[in-house]
């Protein structure tokens, strides 16, 4: 694009002044493209670490967390690359698909949202069950946030509706169809080990770390970019400090919860993504953290419970409390912030710019687009809910290998898992025969 | 927006004039964000994920490590911001405290502060007692920084005297006052095992890694940045092979010790700080990475011991080899290399814009700036060690629920600890009976 | 530079027209430095996290991973400095040595090299006979990168011939002739536990998720750059699910092998390496992606117990499924795609700016540089295999304090390794008396 512009100015100018225009056009397209660049390994991060190692907090299963996060999101990415081309196309009725680096963004978004479901249903699913259930999710995706993003026209920087809402419902609408009356039986599994917990926390921290750059991504002018991260900066930072005092609240002695500090910390950067580019004002992204660390947490403590003994919702990650809960609040949040927007605040510019009113939309006024906030909201829960049921109902087909109720959160099941001897000293190790484990056997088979 | 200017400029020729001026301003001001928005990025991996790992080495405090660390850097940066705030106002007589990118790096710097000197007490204090030293830890940093870059106008990038200098001694001032006698009582848990090693080394690596963006983030134009990373980047490589030469000239049989390497190769980066950004030339930084890497292993096989018997100060993770020392030599490397600036290597711009030798302090020569940047050691070190005896003083107070001396280095007392049964085989933990730990209580309370 | 232009510019021109000029130029030159200070680190991540962890596989050798990945790179990326220097002089018969930026990646790559071959012989060879390695290693590297690249004017962007084919082979060709027929004795320490498989895979991830911008690191103009980030990208993404899908096939069961997903899924990656930044097109990177799943899964299970067997080649890491086949293939693929290229895809200038048809070179063709890539590819294999058994033959000799071979696989030789009491409950260990370990030792000598 720098090319043809450049090739543009060629023709009509005389030469020696062309720099001045062509210069600056390739300083500015390749900034915004190594914003883009820069910002697609973040999100990546986000996803292949930070999804993959916070769910390795279960003893023995770290292997099935972080490798069949690492298949969905490699899987998910391809599929995502392909749908977003078709929903493109629909715009510019152009039949072939452009693959750039801002699609790759997307595709990583795209594949976030599976990856939340996945937090349901870890450990309880083959992971044929797993591509089935990204393959719908991505789909869905799609068509949600196309409707939202494109036909609402609601703003959605952080995805607090399109990805965090979306993908929570998702995954727990398919829990619940795949409910599991005896998952007690493997009980003595679902849990953590100490080595497991430390794991988890690698998770956390690069979540917590680059949920700027996540949030911030997409917000595509330097202004809205700038707000988006420190909003989001602001929110998980307070979301921090309320996690730590409601999970020592709440435990007997003032003890801490690991499983608190690994997912409630998180829930600021969730609920203040849609209107992590507006007018938050510091002190409103600090509030909107403080609330959800509380709410996050507390959600562990007693609604966790709730949803498994009365609505039959078994939710291993919790990601009831992390995603969905912290989604919605960060919708309504964006809806009211929205429709409180005026000219005063952000200046005439400014709103046309935040906002985009501008082409179809040049009408549209801040009361208006926080209905249209508050109709995407919606419509993201009904595609979760419903595509959730359905895809739930197809993976109770008795054809994909799920595990048996006592074998779950067990990676022995789909992986090979070496025999464990840490703690055992090496002499002792080298004097007793063992079975050869994998790479003893490419040595000597 | 790249097409829009592209139209713009097409269609109506006579505005064409100003596009020259704003678009490149607009390149020019965004670049300048994105460095310091990736940077902020960079550090903060250093303060959450390098920091908190590093600390991980104790075989029962990993959660302490990176939870307390992660609680300490999220209550800080909020805090820092807010000091900075008032601190600036102070220059500009502006009442209002703006939030910009550049912040939220140098809250980053404030909190470095405070988690180097939590080296020294960890293990020791309550969570209690932390938030009190980041709070006065974050207040004194952000008088001591004022002073010493402000009013000395004395140079420091790399944060030698500011951050570290100030937090180490900061952080060992803390200890002597908390002095243990009894701390042999939890000696068994003050050591590492294998894994809490390698978690360990987590931190060491990204730490090092993302040295040279932290030391090149606040240089702020562009040839002082590369330098900045150029030298640190030399300086810590050179101190990898002299730490691992020293340990294994006083360890018996050559072993290596895991501990120097750990942290005496990141000694080097905290020594080359302050001269980062000067003309310290390739094999500038090299002899002085060099030379730590020897101070530094050598203070952890004889210094820590002797530090503990007589001075009666306990380092758990001995940030005095890795950060007190070092710093020291950084900033005396800084005020040399400035003392001996000459305009025939910076050149007279260079020398101007490396020093800033402009406004009230245009009448200043390398001489004058050498001793102001010996001042300002002086500063950091009487800002340390007074509001460290002091600060130590109130958190003698017992009403901190700080551990006893036999409940040291142990997750125990202020976490929820999982049983550990790693090495059991899962069939035998499955037919005895356990203990329901948190995420079993969550699925059938 | 930016300065100086500024400094001409400012003589020989009226002052109101300098900032056009000396802005857009300062842009240019900064975000071109940005690029590269960014490109630097996530390289760095990928050769100290990534290659360093993913080696942690083996029960107790971690710290050997780890810490020895560290040795190496810290030194290499020294001595690569100064063979670099020594070679650029030689081009521009300039006598003095500076450092760049683009330097510090460059050193990166080189040092790539030598940490692929560590993988052969991890585990069985001394600290001073990696040392050794590594200065020979860098040395035959600078040489061959220079004829490839320089002489030949072959093309090889992301290294899969200078860095992959090279690494391998030279570490393939040591293995073979430190041969150790007894090496059974240490069989039981030639395996992973749990934790150290969850280990390796924080190296997988973070090699996977920077390998784009490894490739992309020094395909210097924007458009090849987007292309090689992309192109390595649906690589990957490609490899990830064939490599599960092969695991599976041929594991009993169906259940899948850690060690392939920790190291085959990276194998598209390096197939990619040399054509990734021509016109490979989205689905010709998925079909190499596909095809260096299969064939480097398949060489885990099937070919290294033969390599191991018949040729006496002892790959500890199964360097030759990662590195050595992918490259080679990578090598083939770019002659192909760069014998196959034409005006009509990449336009004329493209054409010329991707293969840098320009001074000497300005009348090859297509065709003619697919056969000089072929050429690169053999004068790889010719280093590789050649300087790697000289070096073999060097290590050979009884003075490097290498391991016996009930020794090998085992951190207790080299390290300082604490005692592991992971699993007794820390009240029985505070009674029972034990050896007081190295962080005791500081406490209480």
């Amino acid at each position: 694009m720098g090319n043809c512009m450049g090739i543009r100015n060629f023709c009509d100018r005389p030469k020696n002044t062309n720099v001045r225009w062509r210069l600056p056009a390739v300083c500015f397209v390749w900034q915004l493209s190594m914003i883009i660049l820069f910002g697609v390994f973040d999100v990546h991060v986000m996803i292949f670490v930070g999804f993959g190692f916070l769910m390795t907090f279960l003893k023995r299963y770290s292997f099935g967390a972080v490798g069949f996060n690492f298949l969905i999101a490699a899987f998910g990415i391809q599929w995502a690359l392909l749908m977003q081309g078709w929903f493109h196309s629909l715009d510019y009725t152009d039949g072939k698909i452009k693959i750039g680096v801002e699609n790759l963004i997307n595709a990583d978004f795209c594949v976030a949202g599976c990856l939340i479901a996945y937090g349901a249903v870890l450990g309880k699913v083959s992971p044929v069950q797993l591509l089935v259930m990204t393959l719908f999710g991505i789909t869905l995706f799609a068509v949600e946030e196309y409707i939202i993003l494109n036909v609402l026209h609601a703003k959605d920087a952080g995805g607090s509706m399109v990805i965090h809402t979306f993908g929570a419902y998702y995954g727990l609408s398919i829990s619940w169809v795949l409910y599991r009356p005896n998952l007690d039986k493997s009980k003595h599994l679902n849990g953590s080990v100490y080595q497991s917990d430390v794991f988890a926390m690698i998770g956390t921290l690069f979540l917590w770390m680059f949920w700027p750059s996540f949030n911030s991504a997409i917000a595509d002018h330097g202004d809205g970019q700038h707000r988006a991260a420190i909003n989001t900066y602001l929110a998980l930072a307070s979301t921090v400090l309320t996690t730590v005092a409601i999970s020592s609240l709440f435990e007997k002695t003032g003890k801490l919860d690991m499983v608190h500090i690994q997912n409630s910390t998180l829930a600021g950067g969730v609920a203040v993504g849609t209107a992590a580019e507006f007018m938050l004002s510091p002190y409103g992204s600090l509030i909107v953290g403080f609330f959800c660390g509380i709410i996050s947490t507390m959600g562990y403590i007693h609604f966790s419970p709730f949803l498994e003994e009365k609505l039959k919702i078994q939710d291993t990650c919790g990601i009831h409390n992390l995603h969905a809960m912290p989604g919605v609040i960060g919708g309504i949040v964006g809806a009211i912030s929205a429709a409180a927007a005026t000219n005063t605040v952000y200046g005439d510019l400014g709103l046309e710019n935040t906002f985009d009113f501008t082409g179809p939309f040049a009408k549209r006024v801040p009361t208006i687009q926080g209905g249209y906030q508050a109709a995407g909201l919606c419509v993201a829960l009904c595609f979760a809910i419903g595509g959730g049921i359905f895809v739930g109902l197809v993976l109770k087909l008795p054809i994909w290998g799920d595990p048996a109720d006592e074998n779950c959160f067990d990676d022995e099941i789909y992986w090979e898992v070496p025999e464990d001897e840490e703690s055992v000293p090496p002499i002792v190790a080298y004097n007793n025969h063992m079975i050869p484990n994998k790479h003893q056997k490419e040595m000597n088979m």
